[in-house]
């Protein structure tokens, strides 16, 4: 077997070997024509996302972790530079770059609001102040890691505010966009407030803890229920539960009442689940089994779940897959990652694009959230990170300097809780999941006027 | 740098060091089950898509050699049973279980229909006979790879369609699930039609071809847009691709005319993106730069494209992203992996579930196409395996024996043309983007009657 050898690539990419290639072939390139031209300024980039998707009015901030690790242990091997000598795109690229590339490390400073966050559209959530180079080549792995646990973390939290207590679990590796991918949703939907997951790898990469008991295969691999039933309990006599929807769910909890208040629980996993698991409740608890738990799964979402419980569903535990796990209702986050200022040795220009719908904002920003009395948020300023007399708490923090993650990172258990803390403090009117209000964000007069005077000069 | 010492685990899963947890925990109880109560009886399992997501009226097979791979190379490593036996609730599990896990290879036969296969919902087009417990434990990393793979692929063939010949590029690497998804992403967009990506790393992977240039920040980190196209070209002669749209597309392409001939083209990003076409178009024609190609991106899709198109807009390369590579409309497929024979040395056991909304079709299965005259598929029949005098040709193939790869597996070059053959034999009216016909699949009547029978047997 391969085994690492580096504990810092592990936790950054468990999924790579080799970090230096996992970009787009632009930002190599441009890193090409910045070196030729001797453009070694440092820059400031931000990395925020365009617009709340569909069906979202707040994100929970994941995949830092693995952002600062990847920083960290980048570099580019022999075989990687190799690669790229090959591609007839460079051939008119000076020999300096690759041993430029070679003897490559991040170097730079970030910026970053923690693992946990609640945030918002155009909130500058990580700040990168490095050479031109090295801000650029990162930008594609920052957005990949970024967008899609946070995807998944704010996912999780939707569906763990409609459980109201109950807890979720991650179900969804089979569905995942790769094995790789399911390894970060696990991740995030814990971070998210999820309880655990079914993704060994996961649970072993992480410390997260793991569930899971039986498919329908292994039912149908018996004679009959009571057989496979039995099976299973024999060898896990204090964990079993015992899935009922193969043939018949009443049926299978009649037969389920064999094994007494020591049946750890039962899961249904198709049918109509509000009828089904009062029908089940009933069962076991003529049987004396208050005590065993009704777990659900089968393509459930919050909607879902919100709906269940509105029905007065008995159900202890959900077993969520797809829905959490792929985002499906919005699969796509628009993170950006965009240069808003160089830094010349004697001056700071400001930067910004003026795309159609595009329009950036330029200036070096820090995002300030002002609180209630009881705690709770109730707006942000989007402000020039140097403009003093900004009311609230600032977000972005200091976690990287000179390549360096400067304090031991919380871990994942932390994250969470902060999260959950996070959660907490935004108001219910924000967390509806029809209908939410939308969060205020807002920008200091002085960038807007500095914006605008900017705009007409480019314009 | 950790390197790959095994070439064939590289294939199979560049993102992951160790296999043998790459799974749910169900599996490995049910393995624990399986093992303890001496199952070791060989079992049939098939992979299927229970129904077509929205807006797909065919899928095209992608993410089998990383399948074949996996199973040829899987195994439990010290550290990883360690993990499992650390874990609460493999307590009361015997310990020969582990001793059989640490000696644990595949050693099943797969059947499989080619990458690059046209296929259609409730096909079987993956078959796995194996001990019980291997056919279990590969589950959630067989759903995985096919899943995600074809969803790909799939995609990337309407989008090749909707192109009408002109060439798409694979962009998305930044919104994907994780850098890790992106690789394959890559691929299953090259396997199904597209003439490349931007993603370096799995351009090395898997050898496809990898484009891109510049992108806005480039150009804001010069004074003005002139210095920065001057700046690039230096370094680039013979490949440069102009960005325009950073703050007003027809004056960068007055800019772009002082390159003359030697441009290879210009992008476009934002705006509206056929009339901009047409004006580029036309200063550049006017410039005589005739050889000097329009490329286009910016959230496009094959609805955009087509319309585009329609449009008569001059584009002749798309760059797709988001949309492409995360199926953004259809982020998730629902395939699944179902028991369907349990193979006594005596007697073979044909299984179903009854499940609501999810009863399968039991037996070993065969896919038999019928092609017209033209050489355009007609129809296909999925009957039982052992059924003679079926018309057309039988779909899976065997792939593997006692868990070793029987052939070798055609490149990724091959399996794409193999995918763009078994699309032109598709016929139109089932690729129509909007309103398709739907592709004629039916079960053998024997199938039928045999699965009535036993669904009978099991209410």
């Amino acid at each position: 077997m391969i085994m690492p050898e580096n504990d810092g690539e592990m936790k950054a990419r468990p999924e790579m070997r080799q970090l230096g290639l996992a970009t787009d072939l632009y930002q190599l390139t441009m890193a090409a024509a910045y070196y030729d031209n001797a453009r070694h300024e440092r820059a400031i980039f931000e990395l925020s996302v365009r617009s709340l998707p569909p069906g979202r009015s707040y994100l929970v901030l994941a995949g830092l972790e693995q952002v600062l690790h990847y920083l960290k242990e980048l570099n580019f091997s022999a075989e990687e530079i190799d690669y790229l000598r090959s591609l007839s795109v460079f051939a008119d690229v000076s020999p300096e770059f690759f041993s430029y590339l070679r003897n490559f490390r991040f170097t730079g400073e970030v910026w970053a609001m923690p693992e946990g966050t609640v945030f918002f559209a155009a909130e500058p959530v990580i700040r990168v102040y490095a050479p031109l180079i090295e801000a650029q080549i990162i930008e594609t792995f920052l957005l990949a890691s970024i967008d899609f646990q946070t995807l998944i973390a704010s996912k999780a939290a939707r569906i763990v505010e409609a459980a109201q207590g109950r807890g979720i679990i991650e179900f969804g590796a089979r569905r995942c966009h790769s094995f790789g991918a399911a390894i970060y949703a696990a991740r995030a939907a814990y971070l998210g407030g999820c309880i655990g997951t079914s993704n060994v790898e996961a649970g072993k990469a992480f410390g997260l803890p793991v569930y899971g008991t039986a498919a329908h295969s292994f039912i149908m691999a018996f004679d009959n229920e009571r057989e496979s039933f039995h099976a299973y309990h024999k060898v896990f006599p204090r964990s079993t539960i015992l899935l009922l929807d193969t043939y018949d769910t009443v049926a299978a909890a009649r037969v389920a009442t064999e094994f007494g208040n020591q049946l750890g629980g039962v899961r249904l996993d198709s049918g109509d689940l509000s009828f089904l698991s009062k029908q089940v409740r009933a069962i076991l608890d003529q049987a004396g089994m208050q005590n065993t738990l009704i777990i659900a799964s089968g393509d459930l979402d919050e909607y879902k779940i919100a709906e269940l419980l509105e029905n007065g569903a008995p159900i202890d535990l959900f077993g969520v897959g797809t829905e959490l796990s792929t985002s499906r209702d919005a699969p796509a986050l628009g993170g950006v990652y965009k240069l808003v200022e160089v830094v010349y040795p004697d001056r700071r220009e400001p930067k910004m694009k003026l795309s159609q719908d595009k329009a950036t904002y330029p200036y070096c920003k820090q995002v300030w959230r002002e609180s209630a009395d009881d705690g709770t948020f109730s707006g942000d300023i989007i402000a020039m990170s140097d403009e003093q007399e900004q009311r609230g708490e600032p977000l972005l923090v200091k976690v990287m300097s000179e390549g360096r993650i400067i304090d031991p990172l919380p871990d994942l258990k932390q994250s969470q809780e902060y999260a959950r803390q996070q959660l907490t403090r935004l108001p219910p009117r924000f967390k509806k999941l029809v209908h939410p209000e939308y969060y205020h964000v807002g920008y200091s007069d002085r960038l807007e006027e500095l914006r605008n005077e900017l705009m007409n000069d480019l314009l």
